[in-house]
C-alpha cells in the first residue's frame, strides 16, 4: 500500500471541504446569522491542517486499484466527521452520531434525515446540508481529477472507486479532462435548474438549495413538507431536473459531440425511461382503481423521485395502495443509471443480470451456440460480468446483516426493511416510521451507525467500504 | 430436441405415478372408504395409457442437458396433473386449480396448503397428499434411474436436473447404482423416523404421514393444527430428523463407506448446522428478552423445521417478536444442504456467494494474489460459480414478478412477500395471513397459478422451468 500517495490525497480532500464551508459562511453573512462563524473557523483551521502537514507530494506515485478504494473509503469518512462540525458547534444537532449521520446522508445523497423540524434552523446550516448533496453527487475526488493535474495514467483507479456503475470509462482520452467535461455538464444543469425555479418564483434561497439537491440526487430540502408546498411548474421541472441528473452522463457527452446515433443506442438509459414510464403507468392505474389518484404530477414527481434516489416527497406515498407502494421499493433498488449521480443498484447491472440469465437459457437450449454478452451494441468484458456478480452477493450480505442488526430495535417489519433499502440505495425515505413525513431520529445510536455505514457503501458501491473492513487490505506482503 | 427420448421418459412416469397411486387405494380399503376407488381407476387408467402410447423405446437415446431440463419440468407438470385427480373426483378439492395447487405443493414437499380443515378428509386423501411429499422429496426422476436402466451416461443430465444444488456430482460411477444408494438412504431414514414415531406411541396412521411429510421435508400434516398436539418425543424426534433429511446425502454415503474424514470436512453440512445453532441461539434469545419465551423444544423444532423448508409447526412463530419472524424469513431464503431433499436457496450456494466476495476483496487488496475458490477442499469448477450467480439473478427476477402479481390481490405486503418466499423456496407457511394457522385459500386463481409455477420452480431450482417457457427452446436449428 502506498501510504504516501494516500495522505497527500487526503490533504487536497481536507482542503476542498475546507475551501467548501466558505460559502455557507457567506450565506450566514447575508442573513446575518452569527453562528455562521463556525464555518470560517472550521475553513481555516482544516486548510491550515491541509496545507501544514499534508502538502508533500509523495515520490511514488505508483497507484493501483487497492490504493484506489481505500483511498476513496477513506476520504468520504474524513470529509463527513470534518462536515459534522458545523451541525454539533452550531446546536443544530448537538449529538455527535445524529450529526455524522445527517452530514453523511448529505455527502452520499441519501437525503434522509434526523431532523423532525428543518424550519427552524438558520440559512447556513441549511445551506451546507443542501449543499454537501451537490459535492457527493459527482464526488470529491473526481473534481480533485479536475482541478488537480495527478501524475500517471492509474487515476482511473480513483475515479473508477468514486464513480456510479459497473464499469466506468474515459471520455475523453485524459482523466483531467473527463473530469471537467463531467463537472462542466453538471455545473451547466444545475444552472440550467436553478434558473427555471427562480422563473417559477421560487424564492432564491430555496431555489439554490433544491437545486443543489436535485443536481446531486439528494433530497434534503428546506421545509418541512419537502415538496409538496412549491408550485405545480416547480414540482414538474424538478421531476424532469431528478430525471435528467439521473441518465448516464456519457448521454450528455454523446450529445455534446454530435455522436446521436452513441447517444440513443444507450441500453441503460433506453431501459431507464422505459422503467420510469411502465412504473409510472402501472401506479396511476392502481391509483385511479383504488379511487387515491391525486394526478398525474404526483405520480410523475414521485416515481421520478424515487426512481433517481433523490427522495424529495410532493405527496405521502406511504397512504399509497399496496402494489405501488411496493413498486415503489423495487424502484429504490432499480436505481438510476450508471455514470449518474443517482443511487440503487443501477438499471445497467439489471440489464447484465438479465441477459446473463437470458444467455444461460439460450445456451441450455441450444449448447452449440455461442453467444456473446452485449450492452451498447459491443461485447461487455468477462470481467464486468463477474464484478456485476460479486457486487450483488455483497449488496444482499449488507443488506441482510443491516436489517437483522436494526431489527433489535423492535419497530416493524416495513420500516426497517425500508430503512435499509433507503439508506443503502441512498434514496432518503422509505415506508411507515420512516416514510416521507418521518424521520429517522426515533433509532438506536447502533442503527444509525450501521446506516451512516450503509449511506457509506451504498454511494461507493460496496467494495471500498468492505476493502475497508478486510484484514487482508492492511497487510504488508503481497 | 430428442422427442423420442423425452416421451419414453414421461410414460415411464406416467406408469409410475400410477403404480403409486395403488397404496392411497389399500389405505382407503383398510380404513374402509369407498372413495378410494377414485385412486383404483386412475392407477389401472393411467397404467394403460402408458403402456399402450409410451411403450416404445426410441432408436436416438442421444440426451444433454436440454433433454434433461425439458423431461424434468414436463414430468413434474404432468405428474401434478395427474396426481389431482383423485382431489377433484372425490370432492375433497372440487376446484381444478386448488386441486392442482395441493398436488404441487405435495410433490415439491412445499406444505403450503388451500385447506382450511384437513381433519374431515378421508385417510386415502390424506395419505395421497403426504405421499406425495415422499415421491417428490427424493425425485421421480432419480427413481426411475434407479429401477430401470438407462442407456448411455448421458443420465448424469436427467439426475442434474432434479436433484437440488449446485453442483451434482455421482457417489459411485455408474448412476444407476447411485440413484439406488440416494433411495436406499431414503428409505432407510424414513424407516427409521417412523419406528422412532411408533416408539414414541403416534397412531400408526399419523406416524406414516408424518415420517413422509419429513424425509421429503415437505409438510402436510393430517391434523388442523399440524404438529402442535403431539406428544414432547415425537416433535423432538421430528425435530431431528428434518434436519437429517436436510444434510447433503453425500455425507450419508460418506458415512457408510467409513470416508469420516471427507464426511466431516463437507463445508455445506457444517456451515448448515453452524447457521441453525446460531439461529436457534438468536432467536431463543430474542424470545427471552421479550418475555415470550415457550421453551427450547419450540424454538429447536420450529427453527429446524423452516430451515430445512418441512414447514411443520408446534408454534405459531407469526406471534414472535420481530426480530426472530425476521431471521425465519431469512432461514428460509437459506435453506438447507446442497443434495438433500431441503428446499430453499441452499447453504452451499450462500457459501459460493460469500467465497467469491471474500476473493473479490482479496484480489483487490492483493492484485497479485491467485487464489482459486475451494469447498470441501477441491477448486470450485468456474462453471459451478457461473451458474451459482445465473441462479441468484433469475431467483431474484422470478421472486420480484411473483410478488408484483400476487400484490394485485391487494393481501398485505408481509402476507405477499412470504407467500412467494414460502412458495419459492418449498417451505410452506409465511407469516400473517399465510402464517402457520392460515393458509392459500383466499388468493385469486392468477395467484395461485403464480405460486403453482414458483414451487415447480423451487423445487426444480428455475432452470427447468424458464427453459420450458424460454421460446429458443423449441426452435429447431442449433
Amino acid at each position: 500500500m502506498n501510504y504516501g500517495i494516500i495522505g497527500y490525497i487526503l490533504g487536497r480532500v481536507i482542503s476542498i471541504v475546507a475551501a467548501a464551508m466558505l460559502l455557507p459562511w457567506v450565506v450566514g453573512l447575508i442573513y446575518n446569522e452569527k453562528t455562521s462563524v463556525i464555518f470560517l473557523v472550521c475553513a481555516l483551521f482544516f486548510g491550515a491542517i491541509s496545507a501544514i502537514f499534508f502538502r508533500k507530494k509523495p515520490k511514488n506515485t505508483s497507484f493501483y486499484a487497492r490504493e484506489g478504494f481505500v483511498v476513496v473509503a477513506l476520504s468520504w469518512i474524513v470529509m463527513s466527521v470534518i462536515g459534522a462540525i458545523p451541525f454539533i458547534a452550531s446546536g443544530a444537532i448537538p449529538n455527535v452520531v445524529d450529526a455524522l449521520f445527517e452530514i453523511v446522508s448529505g455527502f452520499t445523497t441519501t437525503g434522509s434525515s434526523i431532523l423532525r423540524d428543518v424550519e427552524s434552523l438558520p440559512h447556513c446550516i441549511l445551506f451546507w446540508r443542501s449543499f454537501s448533496h451537490w459535492i457527493g453527487g459527482m464526488g470529491i475526488l473526481v473534481f480533485i481529477l479536475a482541478i488537480l493535474p495527478m501524475a500517471g495514467g492509474q487515476n482511473i483507479y480513483l475515479m473508477r472507486a468514486e464513480s456510479t456503475g459497473p464499469s466506468v470509462g474515459k471520455l475523453v482520452p485524459k482523466i483531467q479532462n473527463t473530469a471537467i467535461l463531467l463537472y462542466a455538464i453538471y455545473t451547466a444543469l444545475t444552472l440550467t435548474h436553478l434558473v427555471l425555479l427562480l422563473i417559477g418564483r421560487v424564492p432564491v434561497f430555496d431555489a439554490v438549495c433544491l437545486s443543489f439537491g436535485t443536481a446531486g440526487t439528494g433530497g434534503f430540502g428546506v421545509l418541512n413538507d419537502s415538496f409538496a408546498s412549491y408550485s405545480a411548474f416547480a414540482q414538474i421541472v424538478t421531476a424532469i431536473f431528478m430525471l435528467l441528473f439521473g441518465v448516464n452522463f456519457n448521454f450528455y457527452f454523446y450529445l455534446i459531440s454530435r455522436k446521436f446515433k452513441n447517444a440513443f443506442a444507450m441500453d441503460d438509459v433506453r431501459c431507464y425511461f422505459m422503467i420510469y414510464i411502465i412504473a409510472s403507468a402501472i401506479i396511476t392505474l392502481n391509483l385511479i382503481l383504488n379511487g387515491s389518484f391525486g394526478g398525474l404530477r404526483e405520480v410523475l414527481f414521485q416515481t421520478s423521485s424515487i426512481m433517481t434516489s433523490t427522495g424529495f416527497a410532493s405527496a405521502d406515498f406511504n397512504l399509497w395502495p399496496r402494489l405501488s407502494r411496493a413498486l415503489m421499493i423495487m424502484l429504490m433498488f432499480t436505481g438510476a443509471c450508471a455514470g449518474s449521480t443517482g443511487g440503487g443498484m443501477k438499471v445497467s447491472r439489471f440489464i447484465i443480470y438479465f441477459k446473463t440469465v437470458a444467455k444461460e437459457a439460450r445456451q441450455l437450449a441450444h449448447p452449440r451456440s455461442v453467444k456473446v454478452l452485449k450492452m451498447d451494441g459491443k461485447p461487455i468484458e468477462h470481467d464486468v460480468v463477474r464484478v456485476v456478480n460479486v457486487y450483488l452477493c455483497s449488496f444482499i450480505m449488507v443488506f441482510a446483516a443491516s436489517f437483522i442488526i436494526v431489527l433489535l430495535d423492535n419497530f416493524d417489519l416495513t420500516t426497517s426493511f425500508t430503512a435499509v433499502a433507503a439508506t443503502l440505495n441512498n434514496i432518503g425515505p422509505g415506508l411507515n416510521m420512516v416514510g416521507p413525513t418521518g424521520n429517522f431520529a426515533d433509532f438506536s445510536v447502533l442503527s444509525k451507525l450501521v446506516f451512516i455505514f450503509d449511506m457509506l457503501a451504498g454511494r461507493l458501491e460496496i467494495f471500498p467500504m468492505l476493502l475497508l473492513l478486510a484484514p487482508n487490505t492492511w497487510k504488508k506482503h503481497g
